[in-house]
């Protein structure tokens, strides 16, 4: 079975062929953006499912480059790794083809992409829980700690994913930080982004990030763990899209996720950031604590070590600062702008939360290394950096 | 062509097959020690050639455990990756066969190996700066930093050998800080010994470094850089065996290699001491500052960014003390030991030696990090160690 691109008879004729519906009146629709997959959602009464597709191509604001359909067979791959260790944060898999680049998983829509949620007022009460529960267990359970360097060796040998890696390394990590043609700068933020780029400190610090991300392989990675990766509702949280997934460093998946709750607030500061910044707590709380438990009950000799998994989780939570500082520049001048700001009305407004997103980021970049514990955290008000 | 061990015959016939030697009179030798390895060295007249087989096996003190022939693919790839970019210090490889894991490279028996010669009195007055060139060319140019992200990945993924890093994980990093069998203790170090085992902070900071080795991908090392894996005369030096290769942190090799020159001036302590120190000098002078010049000549964007190569250098130092620690400690009451300390006659001298090897290595294991440069090395006086 060659590759070709799905019609909507193509993904019902694929499930009927499986076993996974019926002969009784089904329907497909594609609900995806086109821009990398495509999504169909296969009804038969009340019955539903997911087929989604990979494209040999990335489609970015008109643009189009070519893209391994590799990333299909790592996605299907990571989520039946996560689901051995998360299984309620996960989307089930029923089937996938490594030839044809599509995976036919759990049907989601009683459930709602948390970033739209959030900003139609939606509340999640359980979500930095679960999320941290999930990195906790997903993290540690992918690390040599666990599986010892052997088995993580073969473990890692899948998730060779040079090219999602690769645009990654660079709208996080490079072309925000200088004048390059994927960045979307709002008119009336050129002067801070001058600063930005004029900041050799910023860009050896941001350096250093990047060659950790590239060069540590902790931990099978989600590698895309933003607020639009996650659907939940009040009780329910499951995490999809690990197409980037790939073994990189413990602290950058836990970065994301914090930078989006950051991103989460800025819709209506005064109002939302108390809430947001308990959720960064409660996160960082449950995945330190979930993440410790399981060091200390199996972890692999020689890694029980008295004091070592301290060092551990300090090290995490200063690069995850750190990364999340990337996402937070990245996504308020690069490529992939969030809701979060855009949705703002107000253009003085949006101006004055992209300019705190961007000196926050730095803020988070430069002064990660003087937090030992989330207490350092806690008492670094970052919104002072506005007035420097 | 499946595998078998070869005879001398097989050796003959399949480098005259290849056309590397004519139809004259041909002799070959097996050389090897037959732990691991056949190694023929095959002559007609003048022209010399070796011929290296991976054996299925590994012996050591009568023990035999399967290792995979893979091996010998791996290192034969290190080496014309090496060659690529340190050609004056690697052999000459003419051929190499995956399915019958044999290599035929270049006859260095014009040479000595470093440590036999120095146990002999030789002199290698060059071989410091060699190392630390071959090293620094060799690390640099592996890296993300040198190939940038994308095809660094596709070179490490020929460096797949779980096998051999497994050794390297117990042997160095696991077994010598308890009491594991494959340890080789002297009696009258049980004391000393009982002392390591009991030192907490010692073995969280070894469990540190060991989760360094295990998942820091930085550059593509030789894996087992000691004096007897390299050649050398007093105007030329050969480094061997990569069999060990793999995509490790920068720190290992430096490491390894400056235990070794640390372990060549235990013959004879008093007379040898500085000349060996003056070595690690030289070479890590040497190693830092042609990196350093690689570096700021070729690394791709954006890790030009102004201050990062210092805060890696330093970083490598750090790294490459631990595990100079480690290697300090493993040969001297571990499964391999060193000639440079068994072949000392005196058993009162024996013993000194061998607790004066195992205090500075924990010393260099725990005060690593105090060391920004080389000079703070060089101001870190570890016989002190011994009274303390």
């Amino acid at each position: 079975m060659t590759y070709k691109a799905f019609t909507e008879q193509d993904a019902i004729d694929r499930v009927r062929t499986l076993g996974l519906i019926g002969d009784g009146a089904v329907e497909a629709e594609e609900i995806g953006d086109g821009n990398l997959n495509l999504v169909f959602r296969i009804r038969e009464g009340e019955h539903r499912l997911i087929l989604k597709q990979a494209l040999p191509y990335a489609k970015v604001v008109g643009e189009s480059w070519p893209l391994s359909l590799e990333r299909a067979w790592i996605e299907q791959s990571a989520l039946r790794e996560f689901a051995r260790h998360a299984v309620p944060f996960v989307p089930r898999v029923f089937h996938a083809s490594h030839e044809e680049a599509y995976t036919v998983m759990e049907d989601l829509s009683h459930l709602t992409i948390v970033r739209s949620g959030l900003l139609a007022g939606e509340q999640y009460p359980l979500l930095a829980e679960h999320i941290g529960s999930y990195l906790a267990r997903t993290l540690f359970h992918t690390s040599d700690f666990a599986l010892g360097p052997v088995e993580k060796k073969r473990v890692a040998r899948t998730y060779y994913n040079p090219d999602l890696c690769d645009i990654t390394e660079k709208l996080i990590f490079t072309d925000p930080f200088h004048d390059a043609e994927t960045n979307e700068i709002e008119a009336g933020l050129e002067e801070e982004v001058a600063r930005l780029w004029a900041d050799d400190e910023l860009k050896r610090e941001v350096a250093k990030l990047e060659a950790l991300f590239i060069t540590k392989g902790d931990a099978l990675l989600h590698g895309d763990l933003h607020t639009g990766s996650i659907f939940a509702s009040a009780t329910e949280t499951k995490v999809i899209d690990p197409e980037f997934a790939f073994y990189g460093p413990f602290g950058f998946d836990v970065g994301q996720f914090i930078a989006h709750l950051f991103f989460a607030a800025y819709p209506d500061y005064s109002a939302l950031r108390d809430a947001r910044i308990r959720d960064i707590d409660t996160f960082w709380l449950t995945f330190a604590s979930t993440f410790r438990a399981l060091w200390e009950r199996e972890a692999v000799e020689p890694f029980q070590a008295s004091g070592l998994v301290d060092d551990v989780l300090s090290t995490i939570l200063q690069d995850a600062l750190g990364f999340a500082g990337c996402e937070l520049i990245r996504r308020t001048i690069g490529l992939a702008p969030v809701a979060d700001l855009e949705s703002i009305d107000s253009t003085t407004e949006r101006l004055e939360r992209k300019r705190h997103a961007l000196r926050l980021g730095a803020a988070l970049i430069k002064r990660r290394t003087e937090c030992r514990t989330f207490d350092d955290l806690r008492n670094f008000d970052v919104t002072e950096e506005l007035s420097r």
